[in-house]
Protein backbone atom coordinates (compact mmCIF):
# COMPACT_ATOMS: atom_id res chain seq x y z
CA UNK A 1 0.00 0.00 0.00
CA UNK A 2 1.42 3.31 -0.63
CA UNK A 3 1.60 5.81 2.64
CA UNK A 4 0.87 9.33 1.83
CA UNK A 5 3.91 11.28 1.16
CA UNK A 6 4.19 13.22 4.53
CA UNK A 7 4.77 9.73 6.12
CA UNK A 8 6.90 8.39 3.87
CA UNK A 9 9.07 12.04 4.17
CA UNK A 10 9.13 11.55 7.68
CA UNK A 11 10.43 7.81 7.61
CA UNK A 12 12.64 9.10 4.96
CA UNK A 13 14.35 11.65 6.89
CA UNK A 14 14.20 9.98 10.34
CA UNK A 15 15.69 6.65 9.54
CA UNK A 16 18.75 8.81 8.14
CA UNK A 17 19.29 9.41 12.28
CA UNK A 18 21.54 6.92 14.13
CA UNK A 19 19.94 3.91 15.43
CA UNK A 20 16.84 4.90 14.04
CA UNK A 21 15.33 2.20 11.21
CA UNK A 22 12.65 2.69 8.91
CA UNK A 23 10.02 0.81 11.08
CA UNK A 24 10.85 2.75 14.14
CA UNK A 25 10.24 6.11 11.96
CA UNK A 26 7.10 4.64 10.62
CA UNK A 27 5.49 3.98 14.12
CA UNK A 28 6.77 7.22 15.19
CA UNK A 29 5.13 9.22 12.12
CA UNK A 30 2.04 7.96 13.45
CA UNK A 31 2.49 8.36 17.24
CA UNK A 32 3.35 11.57 16.15
CA UNK A 33 0.27 12.03 14.23
CA UNK A 34 -1.84 10.88 16.57
CA UNK A 35 -0.19 12.70 19.52
CA UNK A 36 -1.80 15.98 17.56
CA UNK A 37 -1.41 19.23 16.29
CA UNK A 38 0.07 20.69 19.55
CA UNK A 39 2.33 17.88 20.28
CA UNK A 40 3.68 18.56 17.22
CA UNK A 41 3.92 22.11 18.06
CA UNK A 42 5.88 21.40 20.97
CA UNK A 43 8.60 18.60 18.94
CA UNK A 44 9.33 21.80 16.47
CA UNK A 45 9.91 24.19 19.20
CA UNK A 46 12.81 21.63 20.77
CA UNK A 47 14.57 21.66 17.51
CA UNK A 48 14.19 25.39 17.23
CA UNK A 49 16.13 25.52 20.37
CA UNK A 50 18.73 23.20 18.78
CA UNK A 51 19.72 25.57 16.01
CA UNK A 52 20.45 27.98 18.76
CA UNK A 53 23.60 25.77 19.85
CA UNK A 54 27.01 26.08 18.27
CA UNK A 55 30.42 23.88 18.71
CA UNK A 56 32.95 24.75 20.67
CA UNK A 57 35.54 25.80 18.15
CA UNK A 58 38.63 24.28 20.36
CA UNK A 59 36.80 21.05 21.85
CA UNK A 60 34.16 20.58 19.22
CA UNK A 61 31.37 19.85 22.19
CA UNK A 62 28.22 21.52 22.14
CA UNK A 63 27.55 24.49 23.56
CA UNK A 64 24.63 27.48 23.87
CA UNK A 65 26.86 30.64 22.73
CA UNK A 66 26.22 33.50 24.98
CA UNK A 67 26.67 36.11 22.19
CA UNK A 68 27.84 36.05 18.71
CA UNK A 69 31.47 36.57 19.92
CA UNK A 70 30.92 33.38 22.15
CA UNK A 71 33.24 30.41 20.49
CA UNK A 72 34.32 28.17 23.00
CA UNK A 73 32.26 25.93 25.07
CA UNK A 74 31.86 26.23 29.58
CA UNK A 75 35.10 23.69 29.59
CA UNK A 76 37.20 25.12 27.28
CA UNK A 77 36.06 28.53 28.55
CA UNK A 78 37.33 27.53 32.27
CA UNK A 79 40.35 29.19 33.53
CA UNK A 80 40.23 26.66 36.74
CA UNK A 81 40.89 23.62 34.45
CA UNK A 82 44.59 22.48 33.50
CA UNK A 83 44.77 23.33 29.62
CA UNK A 84 47.76 21.17 29.05
CA UNK A 85 46.13 17.83 29.54
CA UNK A 86 43.98 17.17 27.00
CA UNK A 87 41.61 13.75 26.59
CA UNK A 88 41.08 12.88 23.38
CA UNK A 89 37.30 11.26 22.82
CA UNK A 90 35.27 9.79 19.97
CA UNK A 91 32.08 11.65 20.59
CA UNK A 92 30.12 13.80 23.01
CA UNK A 93 28.78 11.57 25.64
CA UNK A 94 32.16 9.88 25.97
CA UNK A 95 33.22 13.66 27.13
CA UNK A 96 29.73 13.52 29.62
CA UNK A 97 30.24 10.04 31.17
CA UNK A 98 34.15 11.24 31.49
CA UNK A 99 32.94 14.63 32.93
CA UNK A 100 30.65 12.64 35.05
CA UNK A 101 33.31 11.02 37.39
CA UNK A 102 34.64 14.58 38.43
CA UNK A 103 37.95 13.05 38.52
CA UNK A 104 39.48 14.62 35.51
CA UNK A 105 40.07 18.65 35.71
CA UNK A 106 41.74 18.64 32.04
CA UNK A 107 40.02 19.63 28.83
CA UNK A 108 38.65 17.61 26.35
CA UNK A 109 39.24 17.17 22.05
CA UNK A 110 36.24 15.35 20.43
CA UNK A 111 37.28 14.17 17.37
CA UNK A 112 34.26 12.24 15.79
CA UNK A 113 33.21 9.34 15.03
CA UNK A 114 35.95 6.38 13.88
CA UNK A 115 35.65 4.77 10.96
CA UNK A 116 36.16 0.82 10.83
CA UNK A 117 38.40 0.74 7.98
CA UNK A 118 41.95 2.04 9.50
CA UNK A 119 42.04 5.32 7.90
CA UNK A 120 40.84 8.96 9.72
CA UNK A 121 38.03 10.61 7.87
CA UNK A 122 38.34 13.86 6.74
CA UNK A 123 36.71 15.48 9.50
CA UNK A 124 38.47 13.98 12.06
CA UNK A 125 41.74 15.11 9.61
CA UNK A 126 40.57 18.22 10.40
CA UNK A 127 39.97 18.49 13.60
CA UNK A 128 43.55 17.12 14.59
CA UNK A 129 45.18 19.68 12.11
CA UNK A 130 42.99 22.53 14.45
CA UNK A 131 44.25 20.59 17.75
CA UNK A 132 47.78 20.68 16.79
CA UNK A 133 47.99 24.03 15.62
CA UNK A 134 46.52 25.15 19.06
CA UNK A 135 48.80 22.75 21.44
CA UNK A 136 51.56 24.92 18.70
CA UNK A 137 49.87 28.44 19.52
CA UNK A 138 48.68 28.44 23.01
CA UNK A 139 51.22 25.29 24.98
CA UNK A 140 54.32 26.08 22.85
CA UNK A 141 54.07 22.77 20.81
CA UNK A 142 53.61 20.54 23.33
CA UNK A 143 50.49 19.43 25.99
CA UNK A 144 51.53 17.99 29.09
CA UNK A 145 49.37 14.75 28.14
CA UNK A 146 46.82 13.93 26.02
CA UNK A 147 45.10 11.23 26.94
CA UNK A 148 43.38 9.08 23.86
CA UNK A 149 40.15 7.77 25.94
CA UNK A 150 38.52 5.94 22.78
CA UNK A 151 36.96 2.58 23.63
CA UNK A 152 38.72 -0.58 24.51
CA UNK A 153 37.56 -2.51 21.44
CA UNK A 154 39.02 -3.84 18.46
CA UNK A 155 38.66 -1.25 16.73
CA UNK A 156 39.31 1.61 18.76
CA UNK A 157 42.30 0.27 20.16
CA UNK A 158 43.27 0.27 16.48
CA UNK A 159 42.02 3.92 16.16
CA UNK A 160 43.71 4.89 19.15
CA UNK A 161 47.12 3.35 17.59
CA UNK A 162 46.39 5.77 14.65
CA UNK A 163 45.45 9.16 17.07
CA UNK A 164 48.63 8.08 19.41
CA UNK A 165 50.75 8.51 15.85
CA UNK A 166 49.15 11.37 14.64
CA UNK A 167 49.58 13.34 18.52
CA UNK A 168 53.15 11.75 19.77
CA UNK A 169 54.68 14.85 18.73
CA UNK A 170 52.55 17.69 20.14
CA UNK A 171 52.43 15.91 23.56
CA UNK A 172 55.28 14.61 26.07
CA UNK A 173 53.08 11.87 27.47
CA UNK A 174 50.93 9.89 25.70
CA UNK A 175 48.23 7.83 27.85
CA UNK A 176 45.22 5.63 27.66
CA UNK A 177 42.07 4.95 29.96
CA UNK A 178 42.91 1.76 32.76
CA UNK A 179 41.91 -1.23 31.76
CA UNK A 180 40.49 -4.19 33.92
CA UNK A 181 38.24 -5.73 35.96
CA UNK A 182 35.09 -3.03 36.11
CA UNK A 183 34.22 -1.97 39.83
CA UNK A 184 31.44 -4.01 41.18
CA UNK A 185 32.45 -6.91 38.64
CA UNK A 186 33.47 -10.31 39.92
CA UNK A 187 36.62 -12.43 38.47
CA UNK A 188 34.52 -15.35 38.05
CA UNK A 189 32.59 -13.11 35.19
CA UNK A 190 35.11 -11.71 33.61
CA UNK A 191 35.55 -12.57 30.39
CA UNK A 192 39.72 -13.90 29.70
CA UNK A 193 40.47 -10.90 27.65
CA UNK A 194 39.24 -7.97 30.50
CA UNK A 195 41.41 -10.38 32.93
CA UNK A 196 44.31 -10.66 30.98
CA UNK A 197 43.95 -6.91 31.01
CA UNK A 198 43.34 -6.60 34.53
CA UNK A 199 47.02 -9.08 35.39
CA UNK A 200 49.16 -7.43 32.72
CA UNK A 201 48.08 -3.86 34.23
CA UNK A 202 47.84 -4.93 37.81
CA UNK A 203 48.82 -1.60 40.49
CA UNK B 1 27.70 17.58 34.17
CA UNK B 2 24.95 20.03 33.36
CA UNK B 3 23.27 20.03 29.77
CA UNK B 4 22.49 23.08 27.97
CA UNK B 5 18.84 23.41 28.47
CA UNK B 6 17.91 23.29 24.80
CA UNK B 7 19.58 19.89 24.86
CA UNK B 8 18.27 18.83 28.64
CA UNK B 9 14.49 19.77 26.45
CA UNK B 10 14.91 17.89 23.49
CA UNK B 11 16.08 14.86 25.60
CA UNK B 12 12.57 15.50 27.64
CA UNK B 13 10.45 15.31 24.43
CA UNK B 14 12.21 12.82 22.44
CA UNK B 15 12.57 10.42 25.19
CA UNK B 16 8.58 10.38 25.57
CA UNK B 17 8.42 9.00 22.19
CA UNK B 18 7.67 5.27 21.62
CA UNK B 19 11.17 2.83 21.56
CA UNK B 20 13.47 5.90 22.54
CA UNK B 21 15.04 6.51 25.79
CA UNK B 22 17.14 8.92 26.93
CA UNK B 23 20.25 7.80 25.89
CA UNK B 24 19.30 7.43 22.46
CA UNK B 25 17.57 10.97 22.89
CA UNK B 26 21.12 12.71 24.24
CA UNK B 27 22.95 10.68 20.86
CA UNK B 28 20.59 12.22 18.24
CA UNK B 29 20.38 15.84 19.73
CA UNK B 30 24.35 15.55 19.41
CA UNK B 31 23.99 14.54 15.55
CA UNK B 32 21.22 16.65 14.90
CA UNK B 33 23.80 19.70 16.18
CA UNK B 34 26.82 18.32 14.29
CA UNK B 35 23.98 18.03 11.68
CA UNK B 36 23.78 21.64 10.76
CA UNK B 37 20.80 24.16 10.62
CA UNK B 38 19.93 23.44 7.19
CA UNK B 39 19.26 19.83 8.41
CA UNK B 40 17.31 21.01 11.64
CA UNK B 41 15.11 23.11 8.90
CA UNK B 42 14.18 19.89 6.69
CA UNK B 43 13.86 17.93 10.14
CA UNK B 44 11.15 20.61 11.48
CA UNK B 45 9.75 20.58 7.71
CA UNK B 46 9.06 17.26 8.05
CA UNK B 47 7.20 17.61 10.84
CA UNK B 48 4.94 20.33 9.90
CA UNK B 49 3.47 17.95 6.95
CA UNK B 50 2.98 15.92 9.52
CA UNK B 51 0.61 18.53 10.96
CA UNK B 52 -1.42 18.11 7.81
CA UNK B 53 -2.32 14.56 8.22
CA UNK B 54 -5.71 13.43 9.56
CA UNK B 55 -6.96 10.59 11.24
CA UNK B 56 -10.06 8.41 9.34
CA UNK B 57 -13.54 9.29 11.48
CA UNK B 58 -14.31 5.73 10.77
CA UNK B 59 -10.95 3.20 10.98
CA UNK B 60 -8.62 6.21 12.92
CA UNK B 61 -5.74 5.52 10.22
CA UNK B 62 -3.94 8.23 9.13
CA UNK B 63 -4.59 10.02 5.87
CA UNK B 64 -3.88 13.01 3.95
CA UNK B 65 -7.13 14.92 3.85
CA UNK B 66 -8.09 16.40 -0.04
CA UNK B 67 -10.17 19.30 1.64
CA UNK B 68 -11.81 20.03 4.44
CA UNK B 69 -14.87 17.86 4.51
CA UNK B 70 -12.92 15.26 3.76
CA UNK B 71 -12.60 13.08 6.74
CA UNK B 72 -12.09 9.34 5.76
CA UNK B 73 -9.05 7.75 4.58
CA UNK B 74 -8.59 5.94 0.89
CA UNK B 75 -9.36 2.44 2.16
CA UNK B 76 -12.89 3.80 4.00
CA UNK B 77 -13.86 5.56 1.10
CA UNK B 78 -13.19 2.74 -1.40
CA UNK B 79 -16.55 1.63 -2.62
CA UNK B 80 -14.89 -1.06 -4.44
CA UNK B 81 -13.93 -2.84 -1.27
CA UNK B 82 -16.95 -4.40 0.92
CA UNK B 83 -17.54 -2.46 4.21
CA UNK B 84 -19.55 -5.36 5.96
CA UNK B 85 -16.45 -7.11 6.17
CA UNK B 86 -14.20 -5.36 8.98
CA UNK B 87 -10.60 -6.33 10.46
CA UNK B 88 -9.66 -5.36 13.95
CA UNK B 89 -6.28 -4.36 14.19
CA UNK B 90 -4.29 -2.74 17.35
CA UNK B 91 -1.87 -0.16 15.33
CA UNK B 92 -1.53 1.35 12.12
CA UNK B 93 1.36 -0.80 11.17
CA UNK B 94 -0.39 -3.90 11.81
CA UNK B 95 -2.64 -2.41 8.96
CA UNK B 96 -0.59 -2.10 6.79
CA UNK B 97 1.19 -5.32 7.05
CA UNK B 98 -2.65 -7.06 5.95
CA UNK B 99 -2.76 -4.34 3.49
CA UNK B 100 0.62 -5.62 2.00
CA UNK B 101 -0.74 -9.27 1.55
CA UNK B 102 -3.31 -7.71 -1.25
CA UNK B 103 -5.46 -10.92 0.59
CA UNK B 104 -8.31 -8.62 2.03
CA UNK B 105 -11.25 -6.38 0.35
CA UNK B 106 -12.74 -5.48 3.57
CA UNK B 107 -12.39 -2.50 6.00
CA UNK B 108 -10.47 -2.00 8.99
CA UNK B 109 -10.68 -0.64 12.87
CA UNK B 110 -7.85 0.50 14.49
CA UNK B 111 -8.79 0.44 18.07
CA UNK B 112 -5.34 1.61 19.71
CA UNK B 113 -2.58 0.12 21.74
CA UNK B 114 -4.05 -2.15 23.80
CA UNK B 115 -3.03 -2.26 27.74
CA UNK B 116 -1.57 -5.96 29.42
CA UNK B 117 -4.16 -5.23 32.73
CA UNK B 118 -7.20 -6.73 30.84
CA UNK B 119 -9.17 -3.48 30.68
CA UNK B 120 -9.78 -1.31 27.58
CA UNK B 121 -8.41 2.29 27.99
CA UNK B 122 -10.85 5.00 27.54
CA UNK B 123 -9.23 5.72 23.93
CA UNK B 124 -10.28 2.26 23.58
CA UNK B 125 -13.92 2.32 24.49
CA UNK B 126 -14.51 5.67 22.67
CA UNK B 127 -13.31 3.96 19.14
CA UNK B 128 -15.36 0.50 19.82
CA UNK B 129 -18.62 3.27 20.69
CA UNK B 130 -18.40 4.67 17.46
CA UNK B 131 -17.54 1.42 15.63
CA UNK B 132 -20.79 -0.25 16.73
CA UNK B 133 -23.06 3.34 16.19
CA UNK B 134 -21.39 3.14 12.12
CA UNK B 135 -22.38 -0.47 12.20
CA UNK B 136 -26.25 0.11 13.67
CA UNK B 137 -26.39 3.00 11.42
CA UNK B 138 -24.48 1.73 8.03
CA UNK B 139 -24.85 -2.17 8.46
CA UNK B 140 -28.37 -2.51 10.08
CA UNK B 141 -26.34 -3.37 13.27
CA UNK B 142 -24.68 -6.32 12.26
CA UNK B 143 -21.16 -6.73 10.13
CA UNK B 144 -20.94 -9.53 7.72
CA UNK B 145 -17.98 -10.74 9.82
CA UNK B 146 -15.36 -8.97 12.08
CA UNK B 147 -11.81 -10.60 12.13
CA UNK B 148 -10.45 -9.51 15.34
CA UNK B 149 -6.49 -9.69 13.95
CA UNK B 150 -4.77 -9.02 17.56
CA UNK B 151 -1.55 -10.63 17.56
CA UNK B 152 -1.49 -14.49 18.78
CA UNK B 153 0.78 -13.58 22.20
CA UNK B 154 -0.42 -14.05 25.91
CA UNK B 155 -1.93 -10.79 26.17
CA UNK B 156 -2.83 -10.34 22.13
CA UNK B 157 -4.76 -13.09 22.76
CA UNK B 158 -6.73 -12.07 26.13
CA UNK B 159 -7.64 -8.53 24.66
CA UNK B 160 -9.01 -10.86 21.58
CA UNK B 161 -11.38 -11.99 23.93
CA UNK B 162 -12.47 -8.84 25.46
CA UNK B 163 -12.70 -7.11 22.24
CA UNK B 164 -14.36 -10.38 20.92
CA UNK B 165 -17.02 -10.11 23.53
CA UNK B 166 -17.54 -6.54 22.90
CA UNK B 167 -18.12 -6.99 19.47
CA UNK B 168 -19.92 -10.05 19.62
CA UNK B 169 -23.71 -8.74 19.00
CA UNK B 170 -22.30 -6.35 16.15
CA UNK B 171 -21.49 -9.63 14.09
CA UNK B 172 -23.17 -12.09 11.95
CA UNK B 173 -19.20 -13.84 12.73
CA UNK B 174 -16.16 -13.07 14.84
CA UNK B 175 -13.20 -14.63 13.80
CA UNK B 176 -9.30 -14.41 14.15
CA UNK B 177 -6.35 -14.63 12.37
CA UNK B 178 -5.00 -18.25 11.37
CA UNK B 179 -2.19 -19.81 13.02
CA UNK B 180 0.34 -21.76 12.42
CA UNK B 181 3.84 -22.81 11.34
CA UNK B 182 4.45 -19.73 9.44
CA UNK B 183 5.54 -20.12 5.51
CA UNK B 184 8.88 -21.15 5.26
CA UNK B 185 8.90 -22.47 8.77
CA UNK B 186 10.33 -25.66 9.74
CA UNK B 187 8.78 -27.78 11.72
CA UNK B 188 11.76 -29.56 13.62
CA UNK B 189 12.29 -26.00 14.86
CA UNK B 190 8.30 -24.70 15.13
CA UNK B 191 8.36 -24.02 19.19
CA UNK B 192 5.75 -26.44 20.62
CA UNK B 193 3.23 -23.97 20.97
CA UNK B 194 3.11 -22.98 17.02
CA UNK B 195 3.37 -26.59 16.73
CA UNK B 196 0.39 -27.65 18.88
CA UNK B 197 -1.70 -25.06 17.36
CA UNK B 198 -1.06 -25.72 14.01
CA UNK B 199 -2.33 -29.38 14.64
CA UNK B 200 -5.36 -28.27 15.99
CA UNK B 201 -5.63 -26.25 13.55
CA UNK B 202 -4.89 -28.27 10.47
CA UNK B 203 -6.29 -28.13 7.53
Amino acid sequence: MNLPDPIKNFIDHFSKLPSIGPRQATRLSFFIINSGKKEIEEIKKSFEELEKMDICEDCFFVFMPKNNADKKCNICSDNQRNHKIIAVVEKETDLISLEKTNKFNGVYFIVGNLQKNGMLGVEQKNRLTKLKNRITKELGGQAEEIIVAINPTTYGDFNATILSKELKDFTKKITRLGRGIPTGGEIEFADEDTLGNALERRI
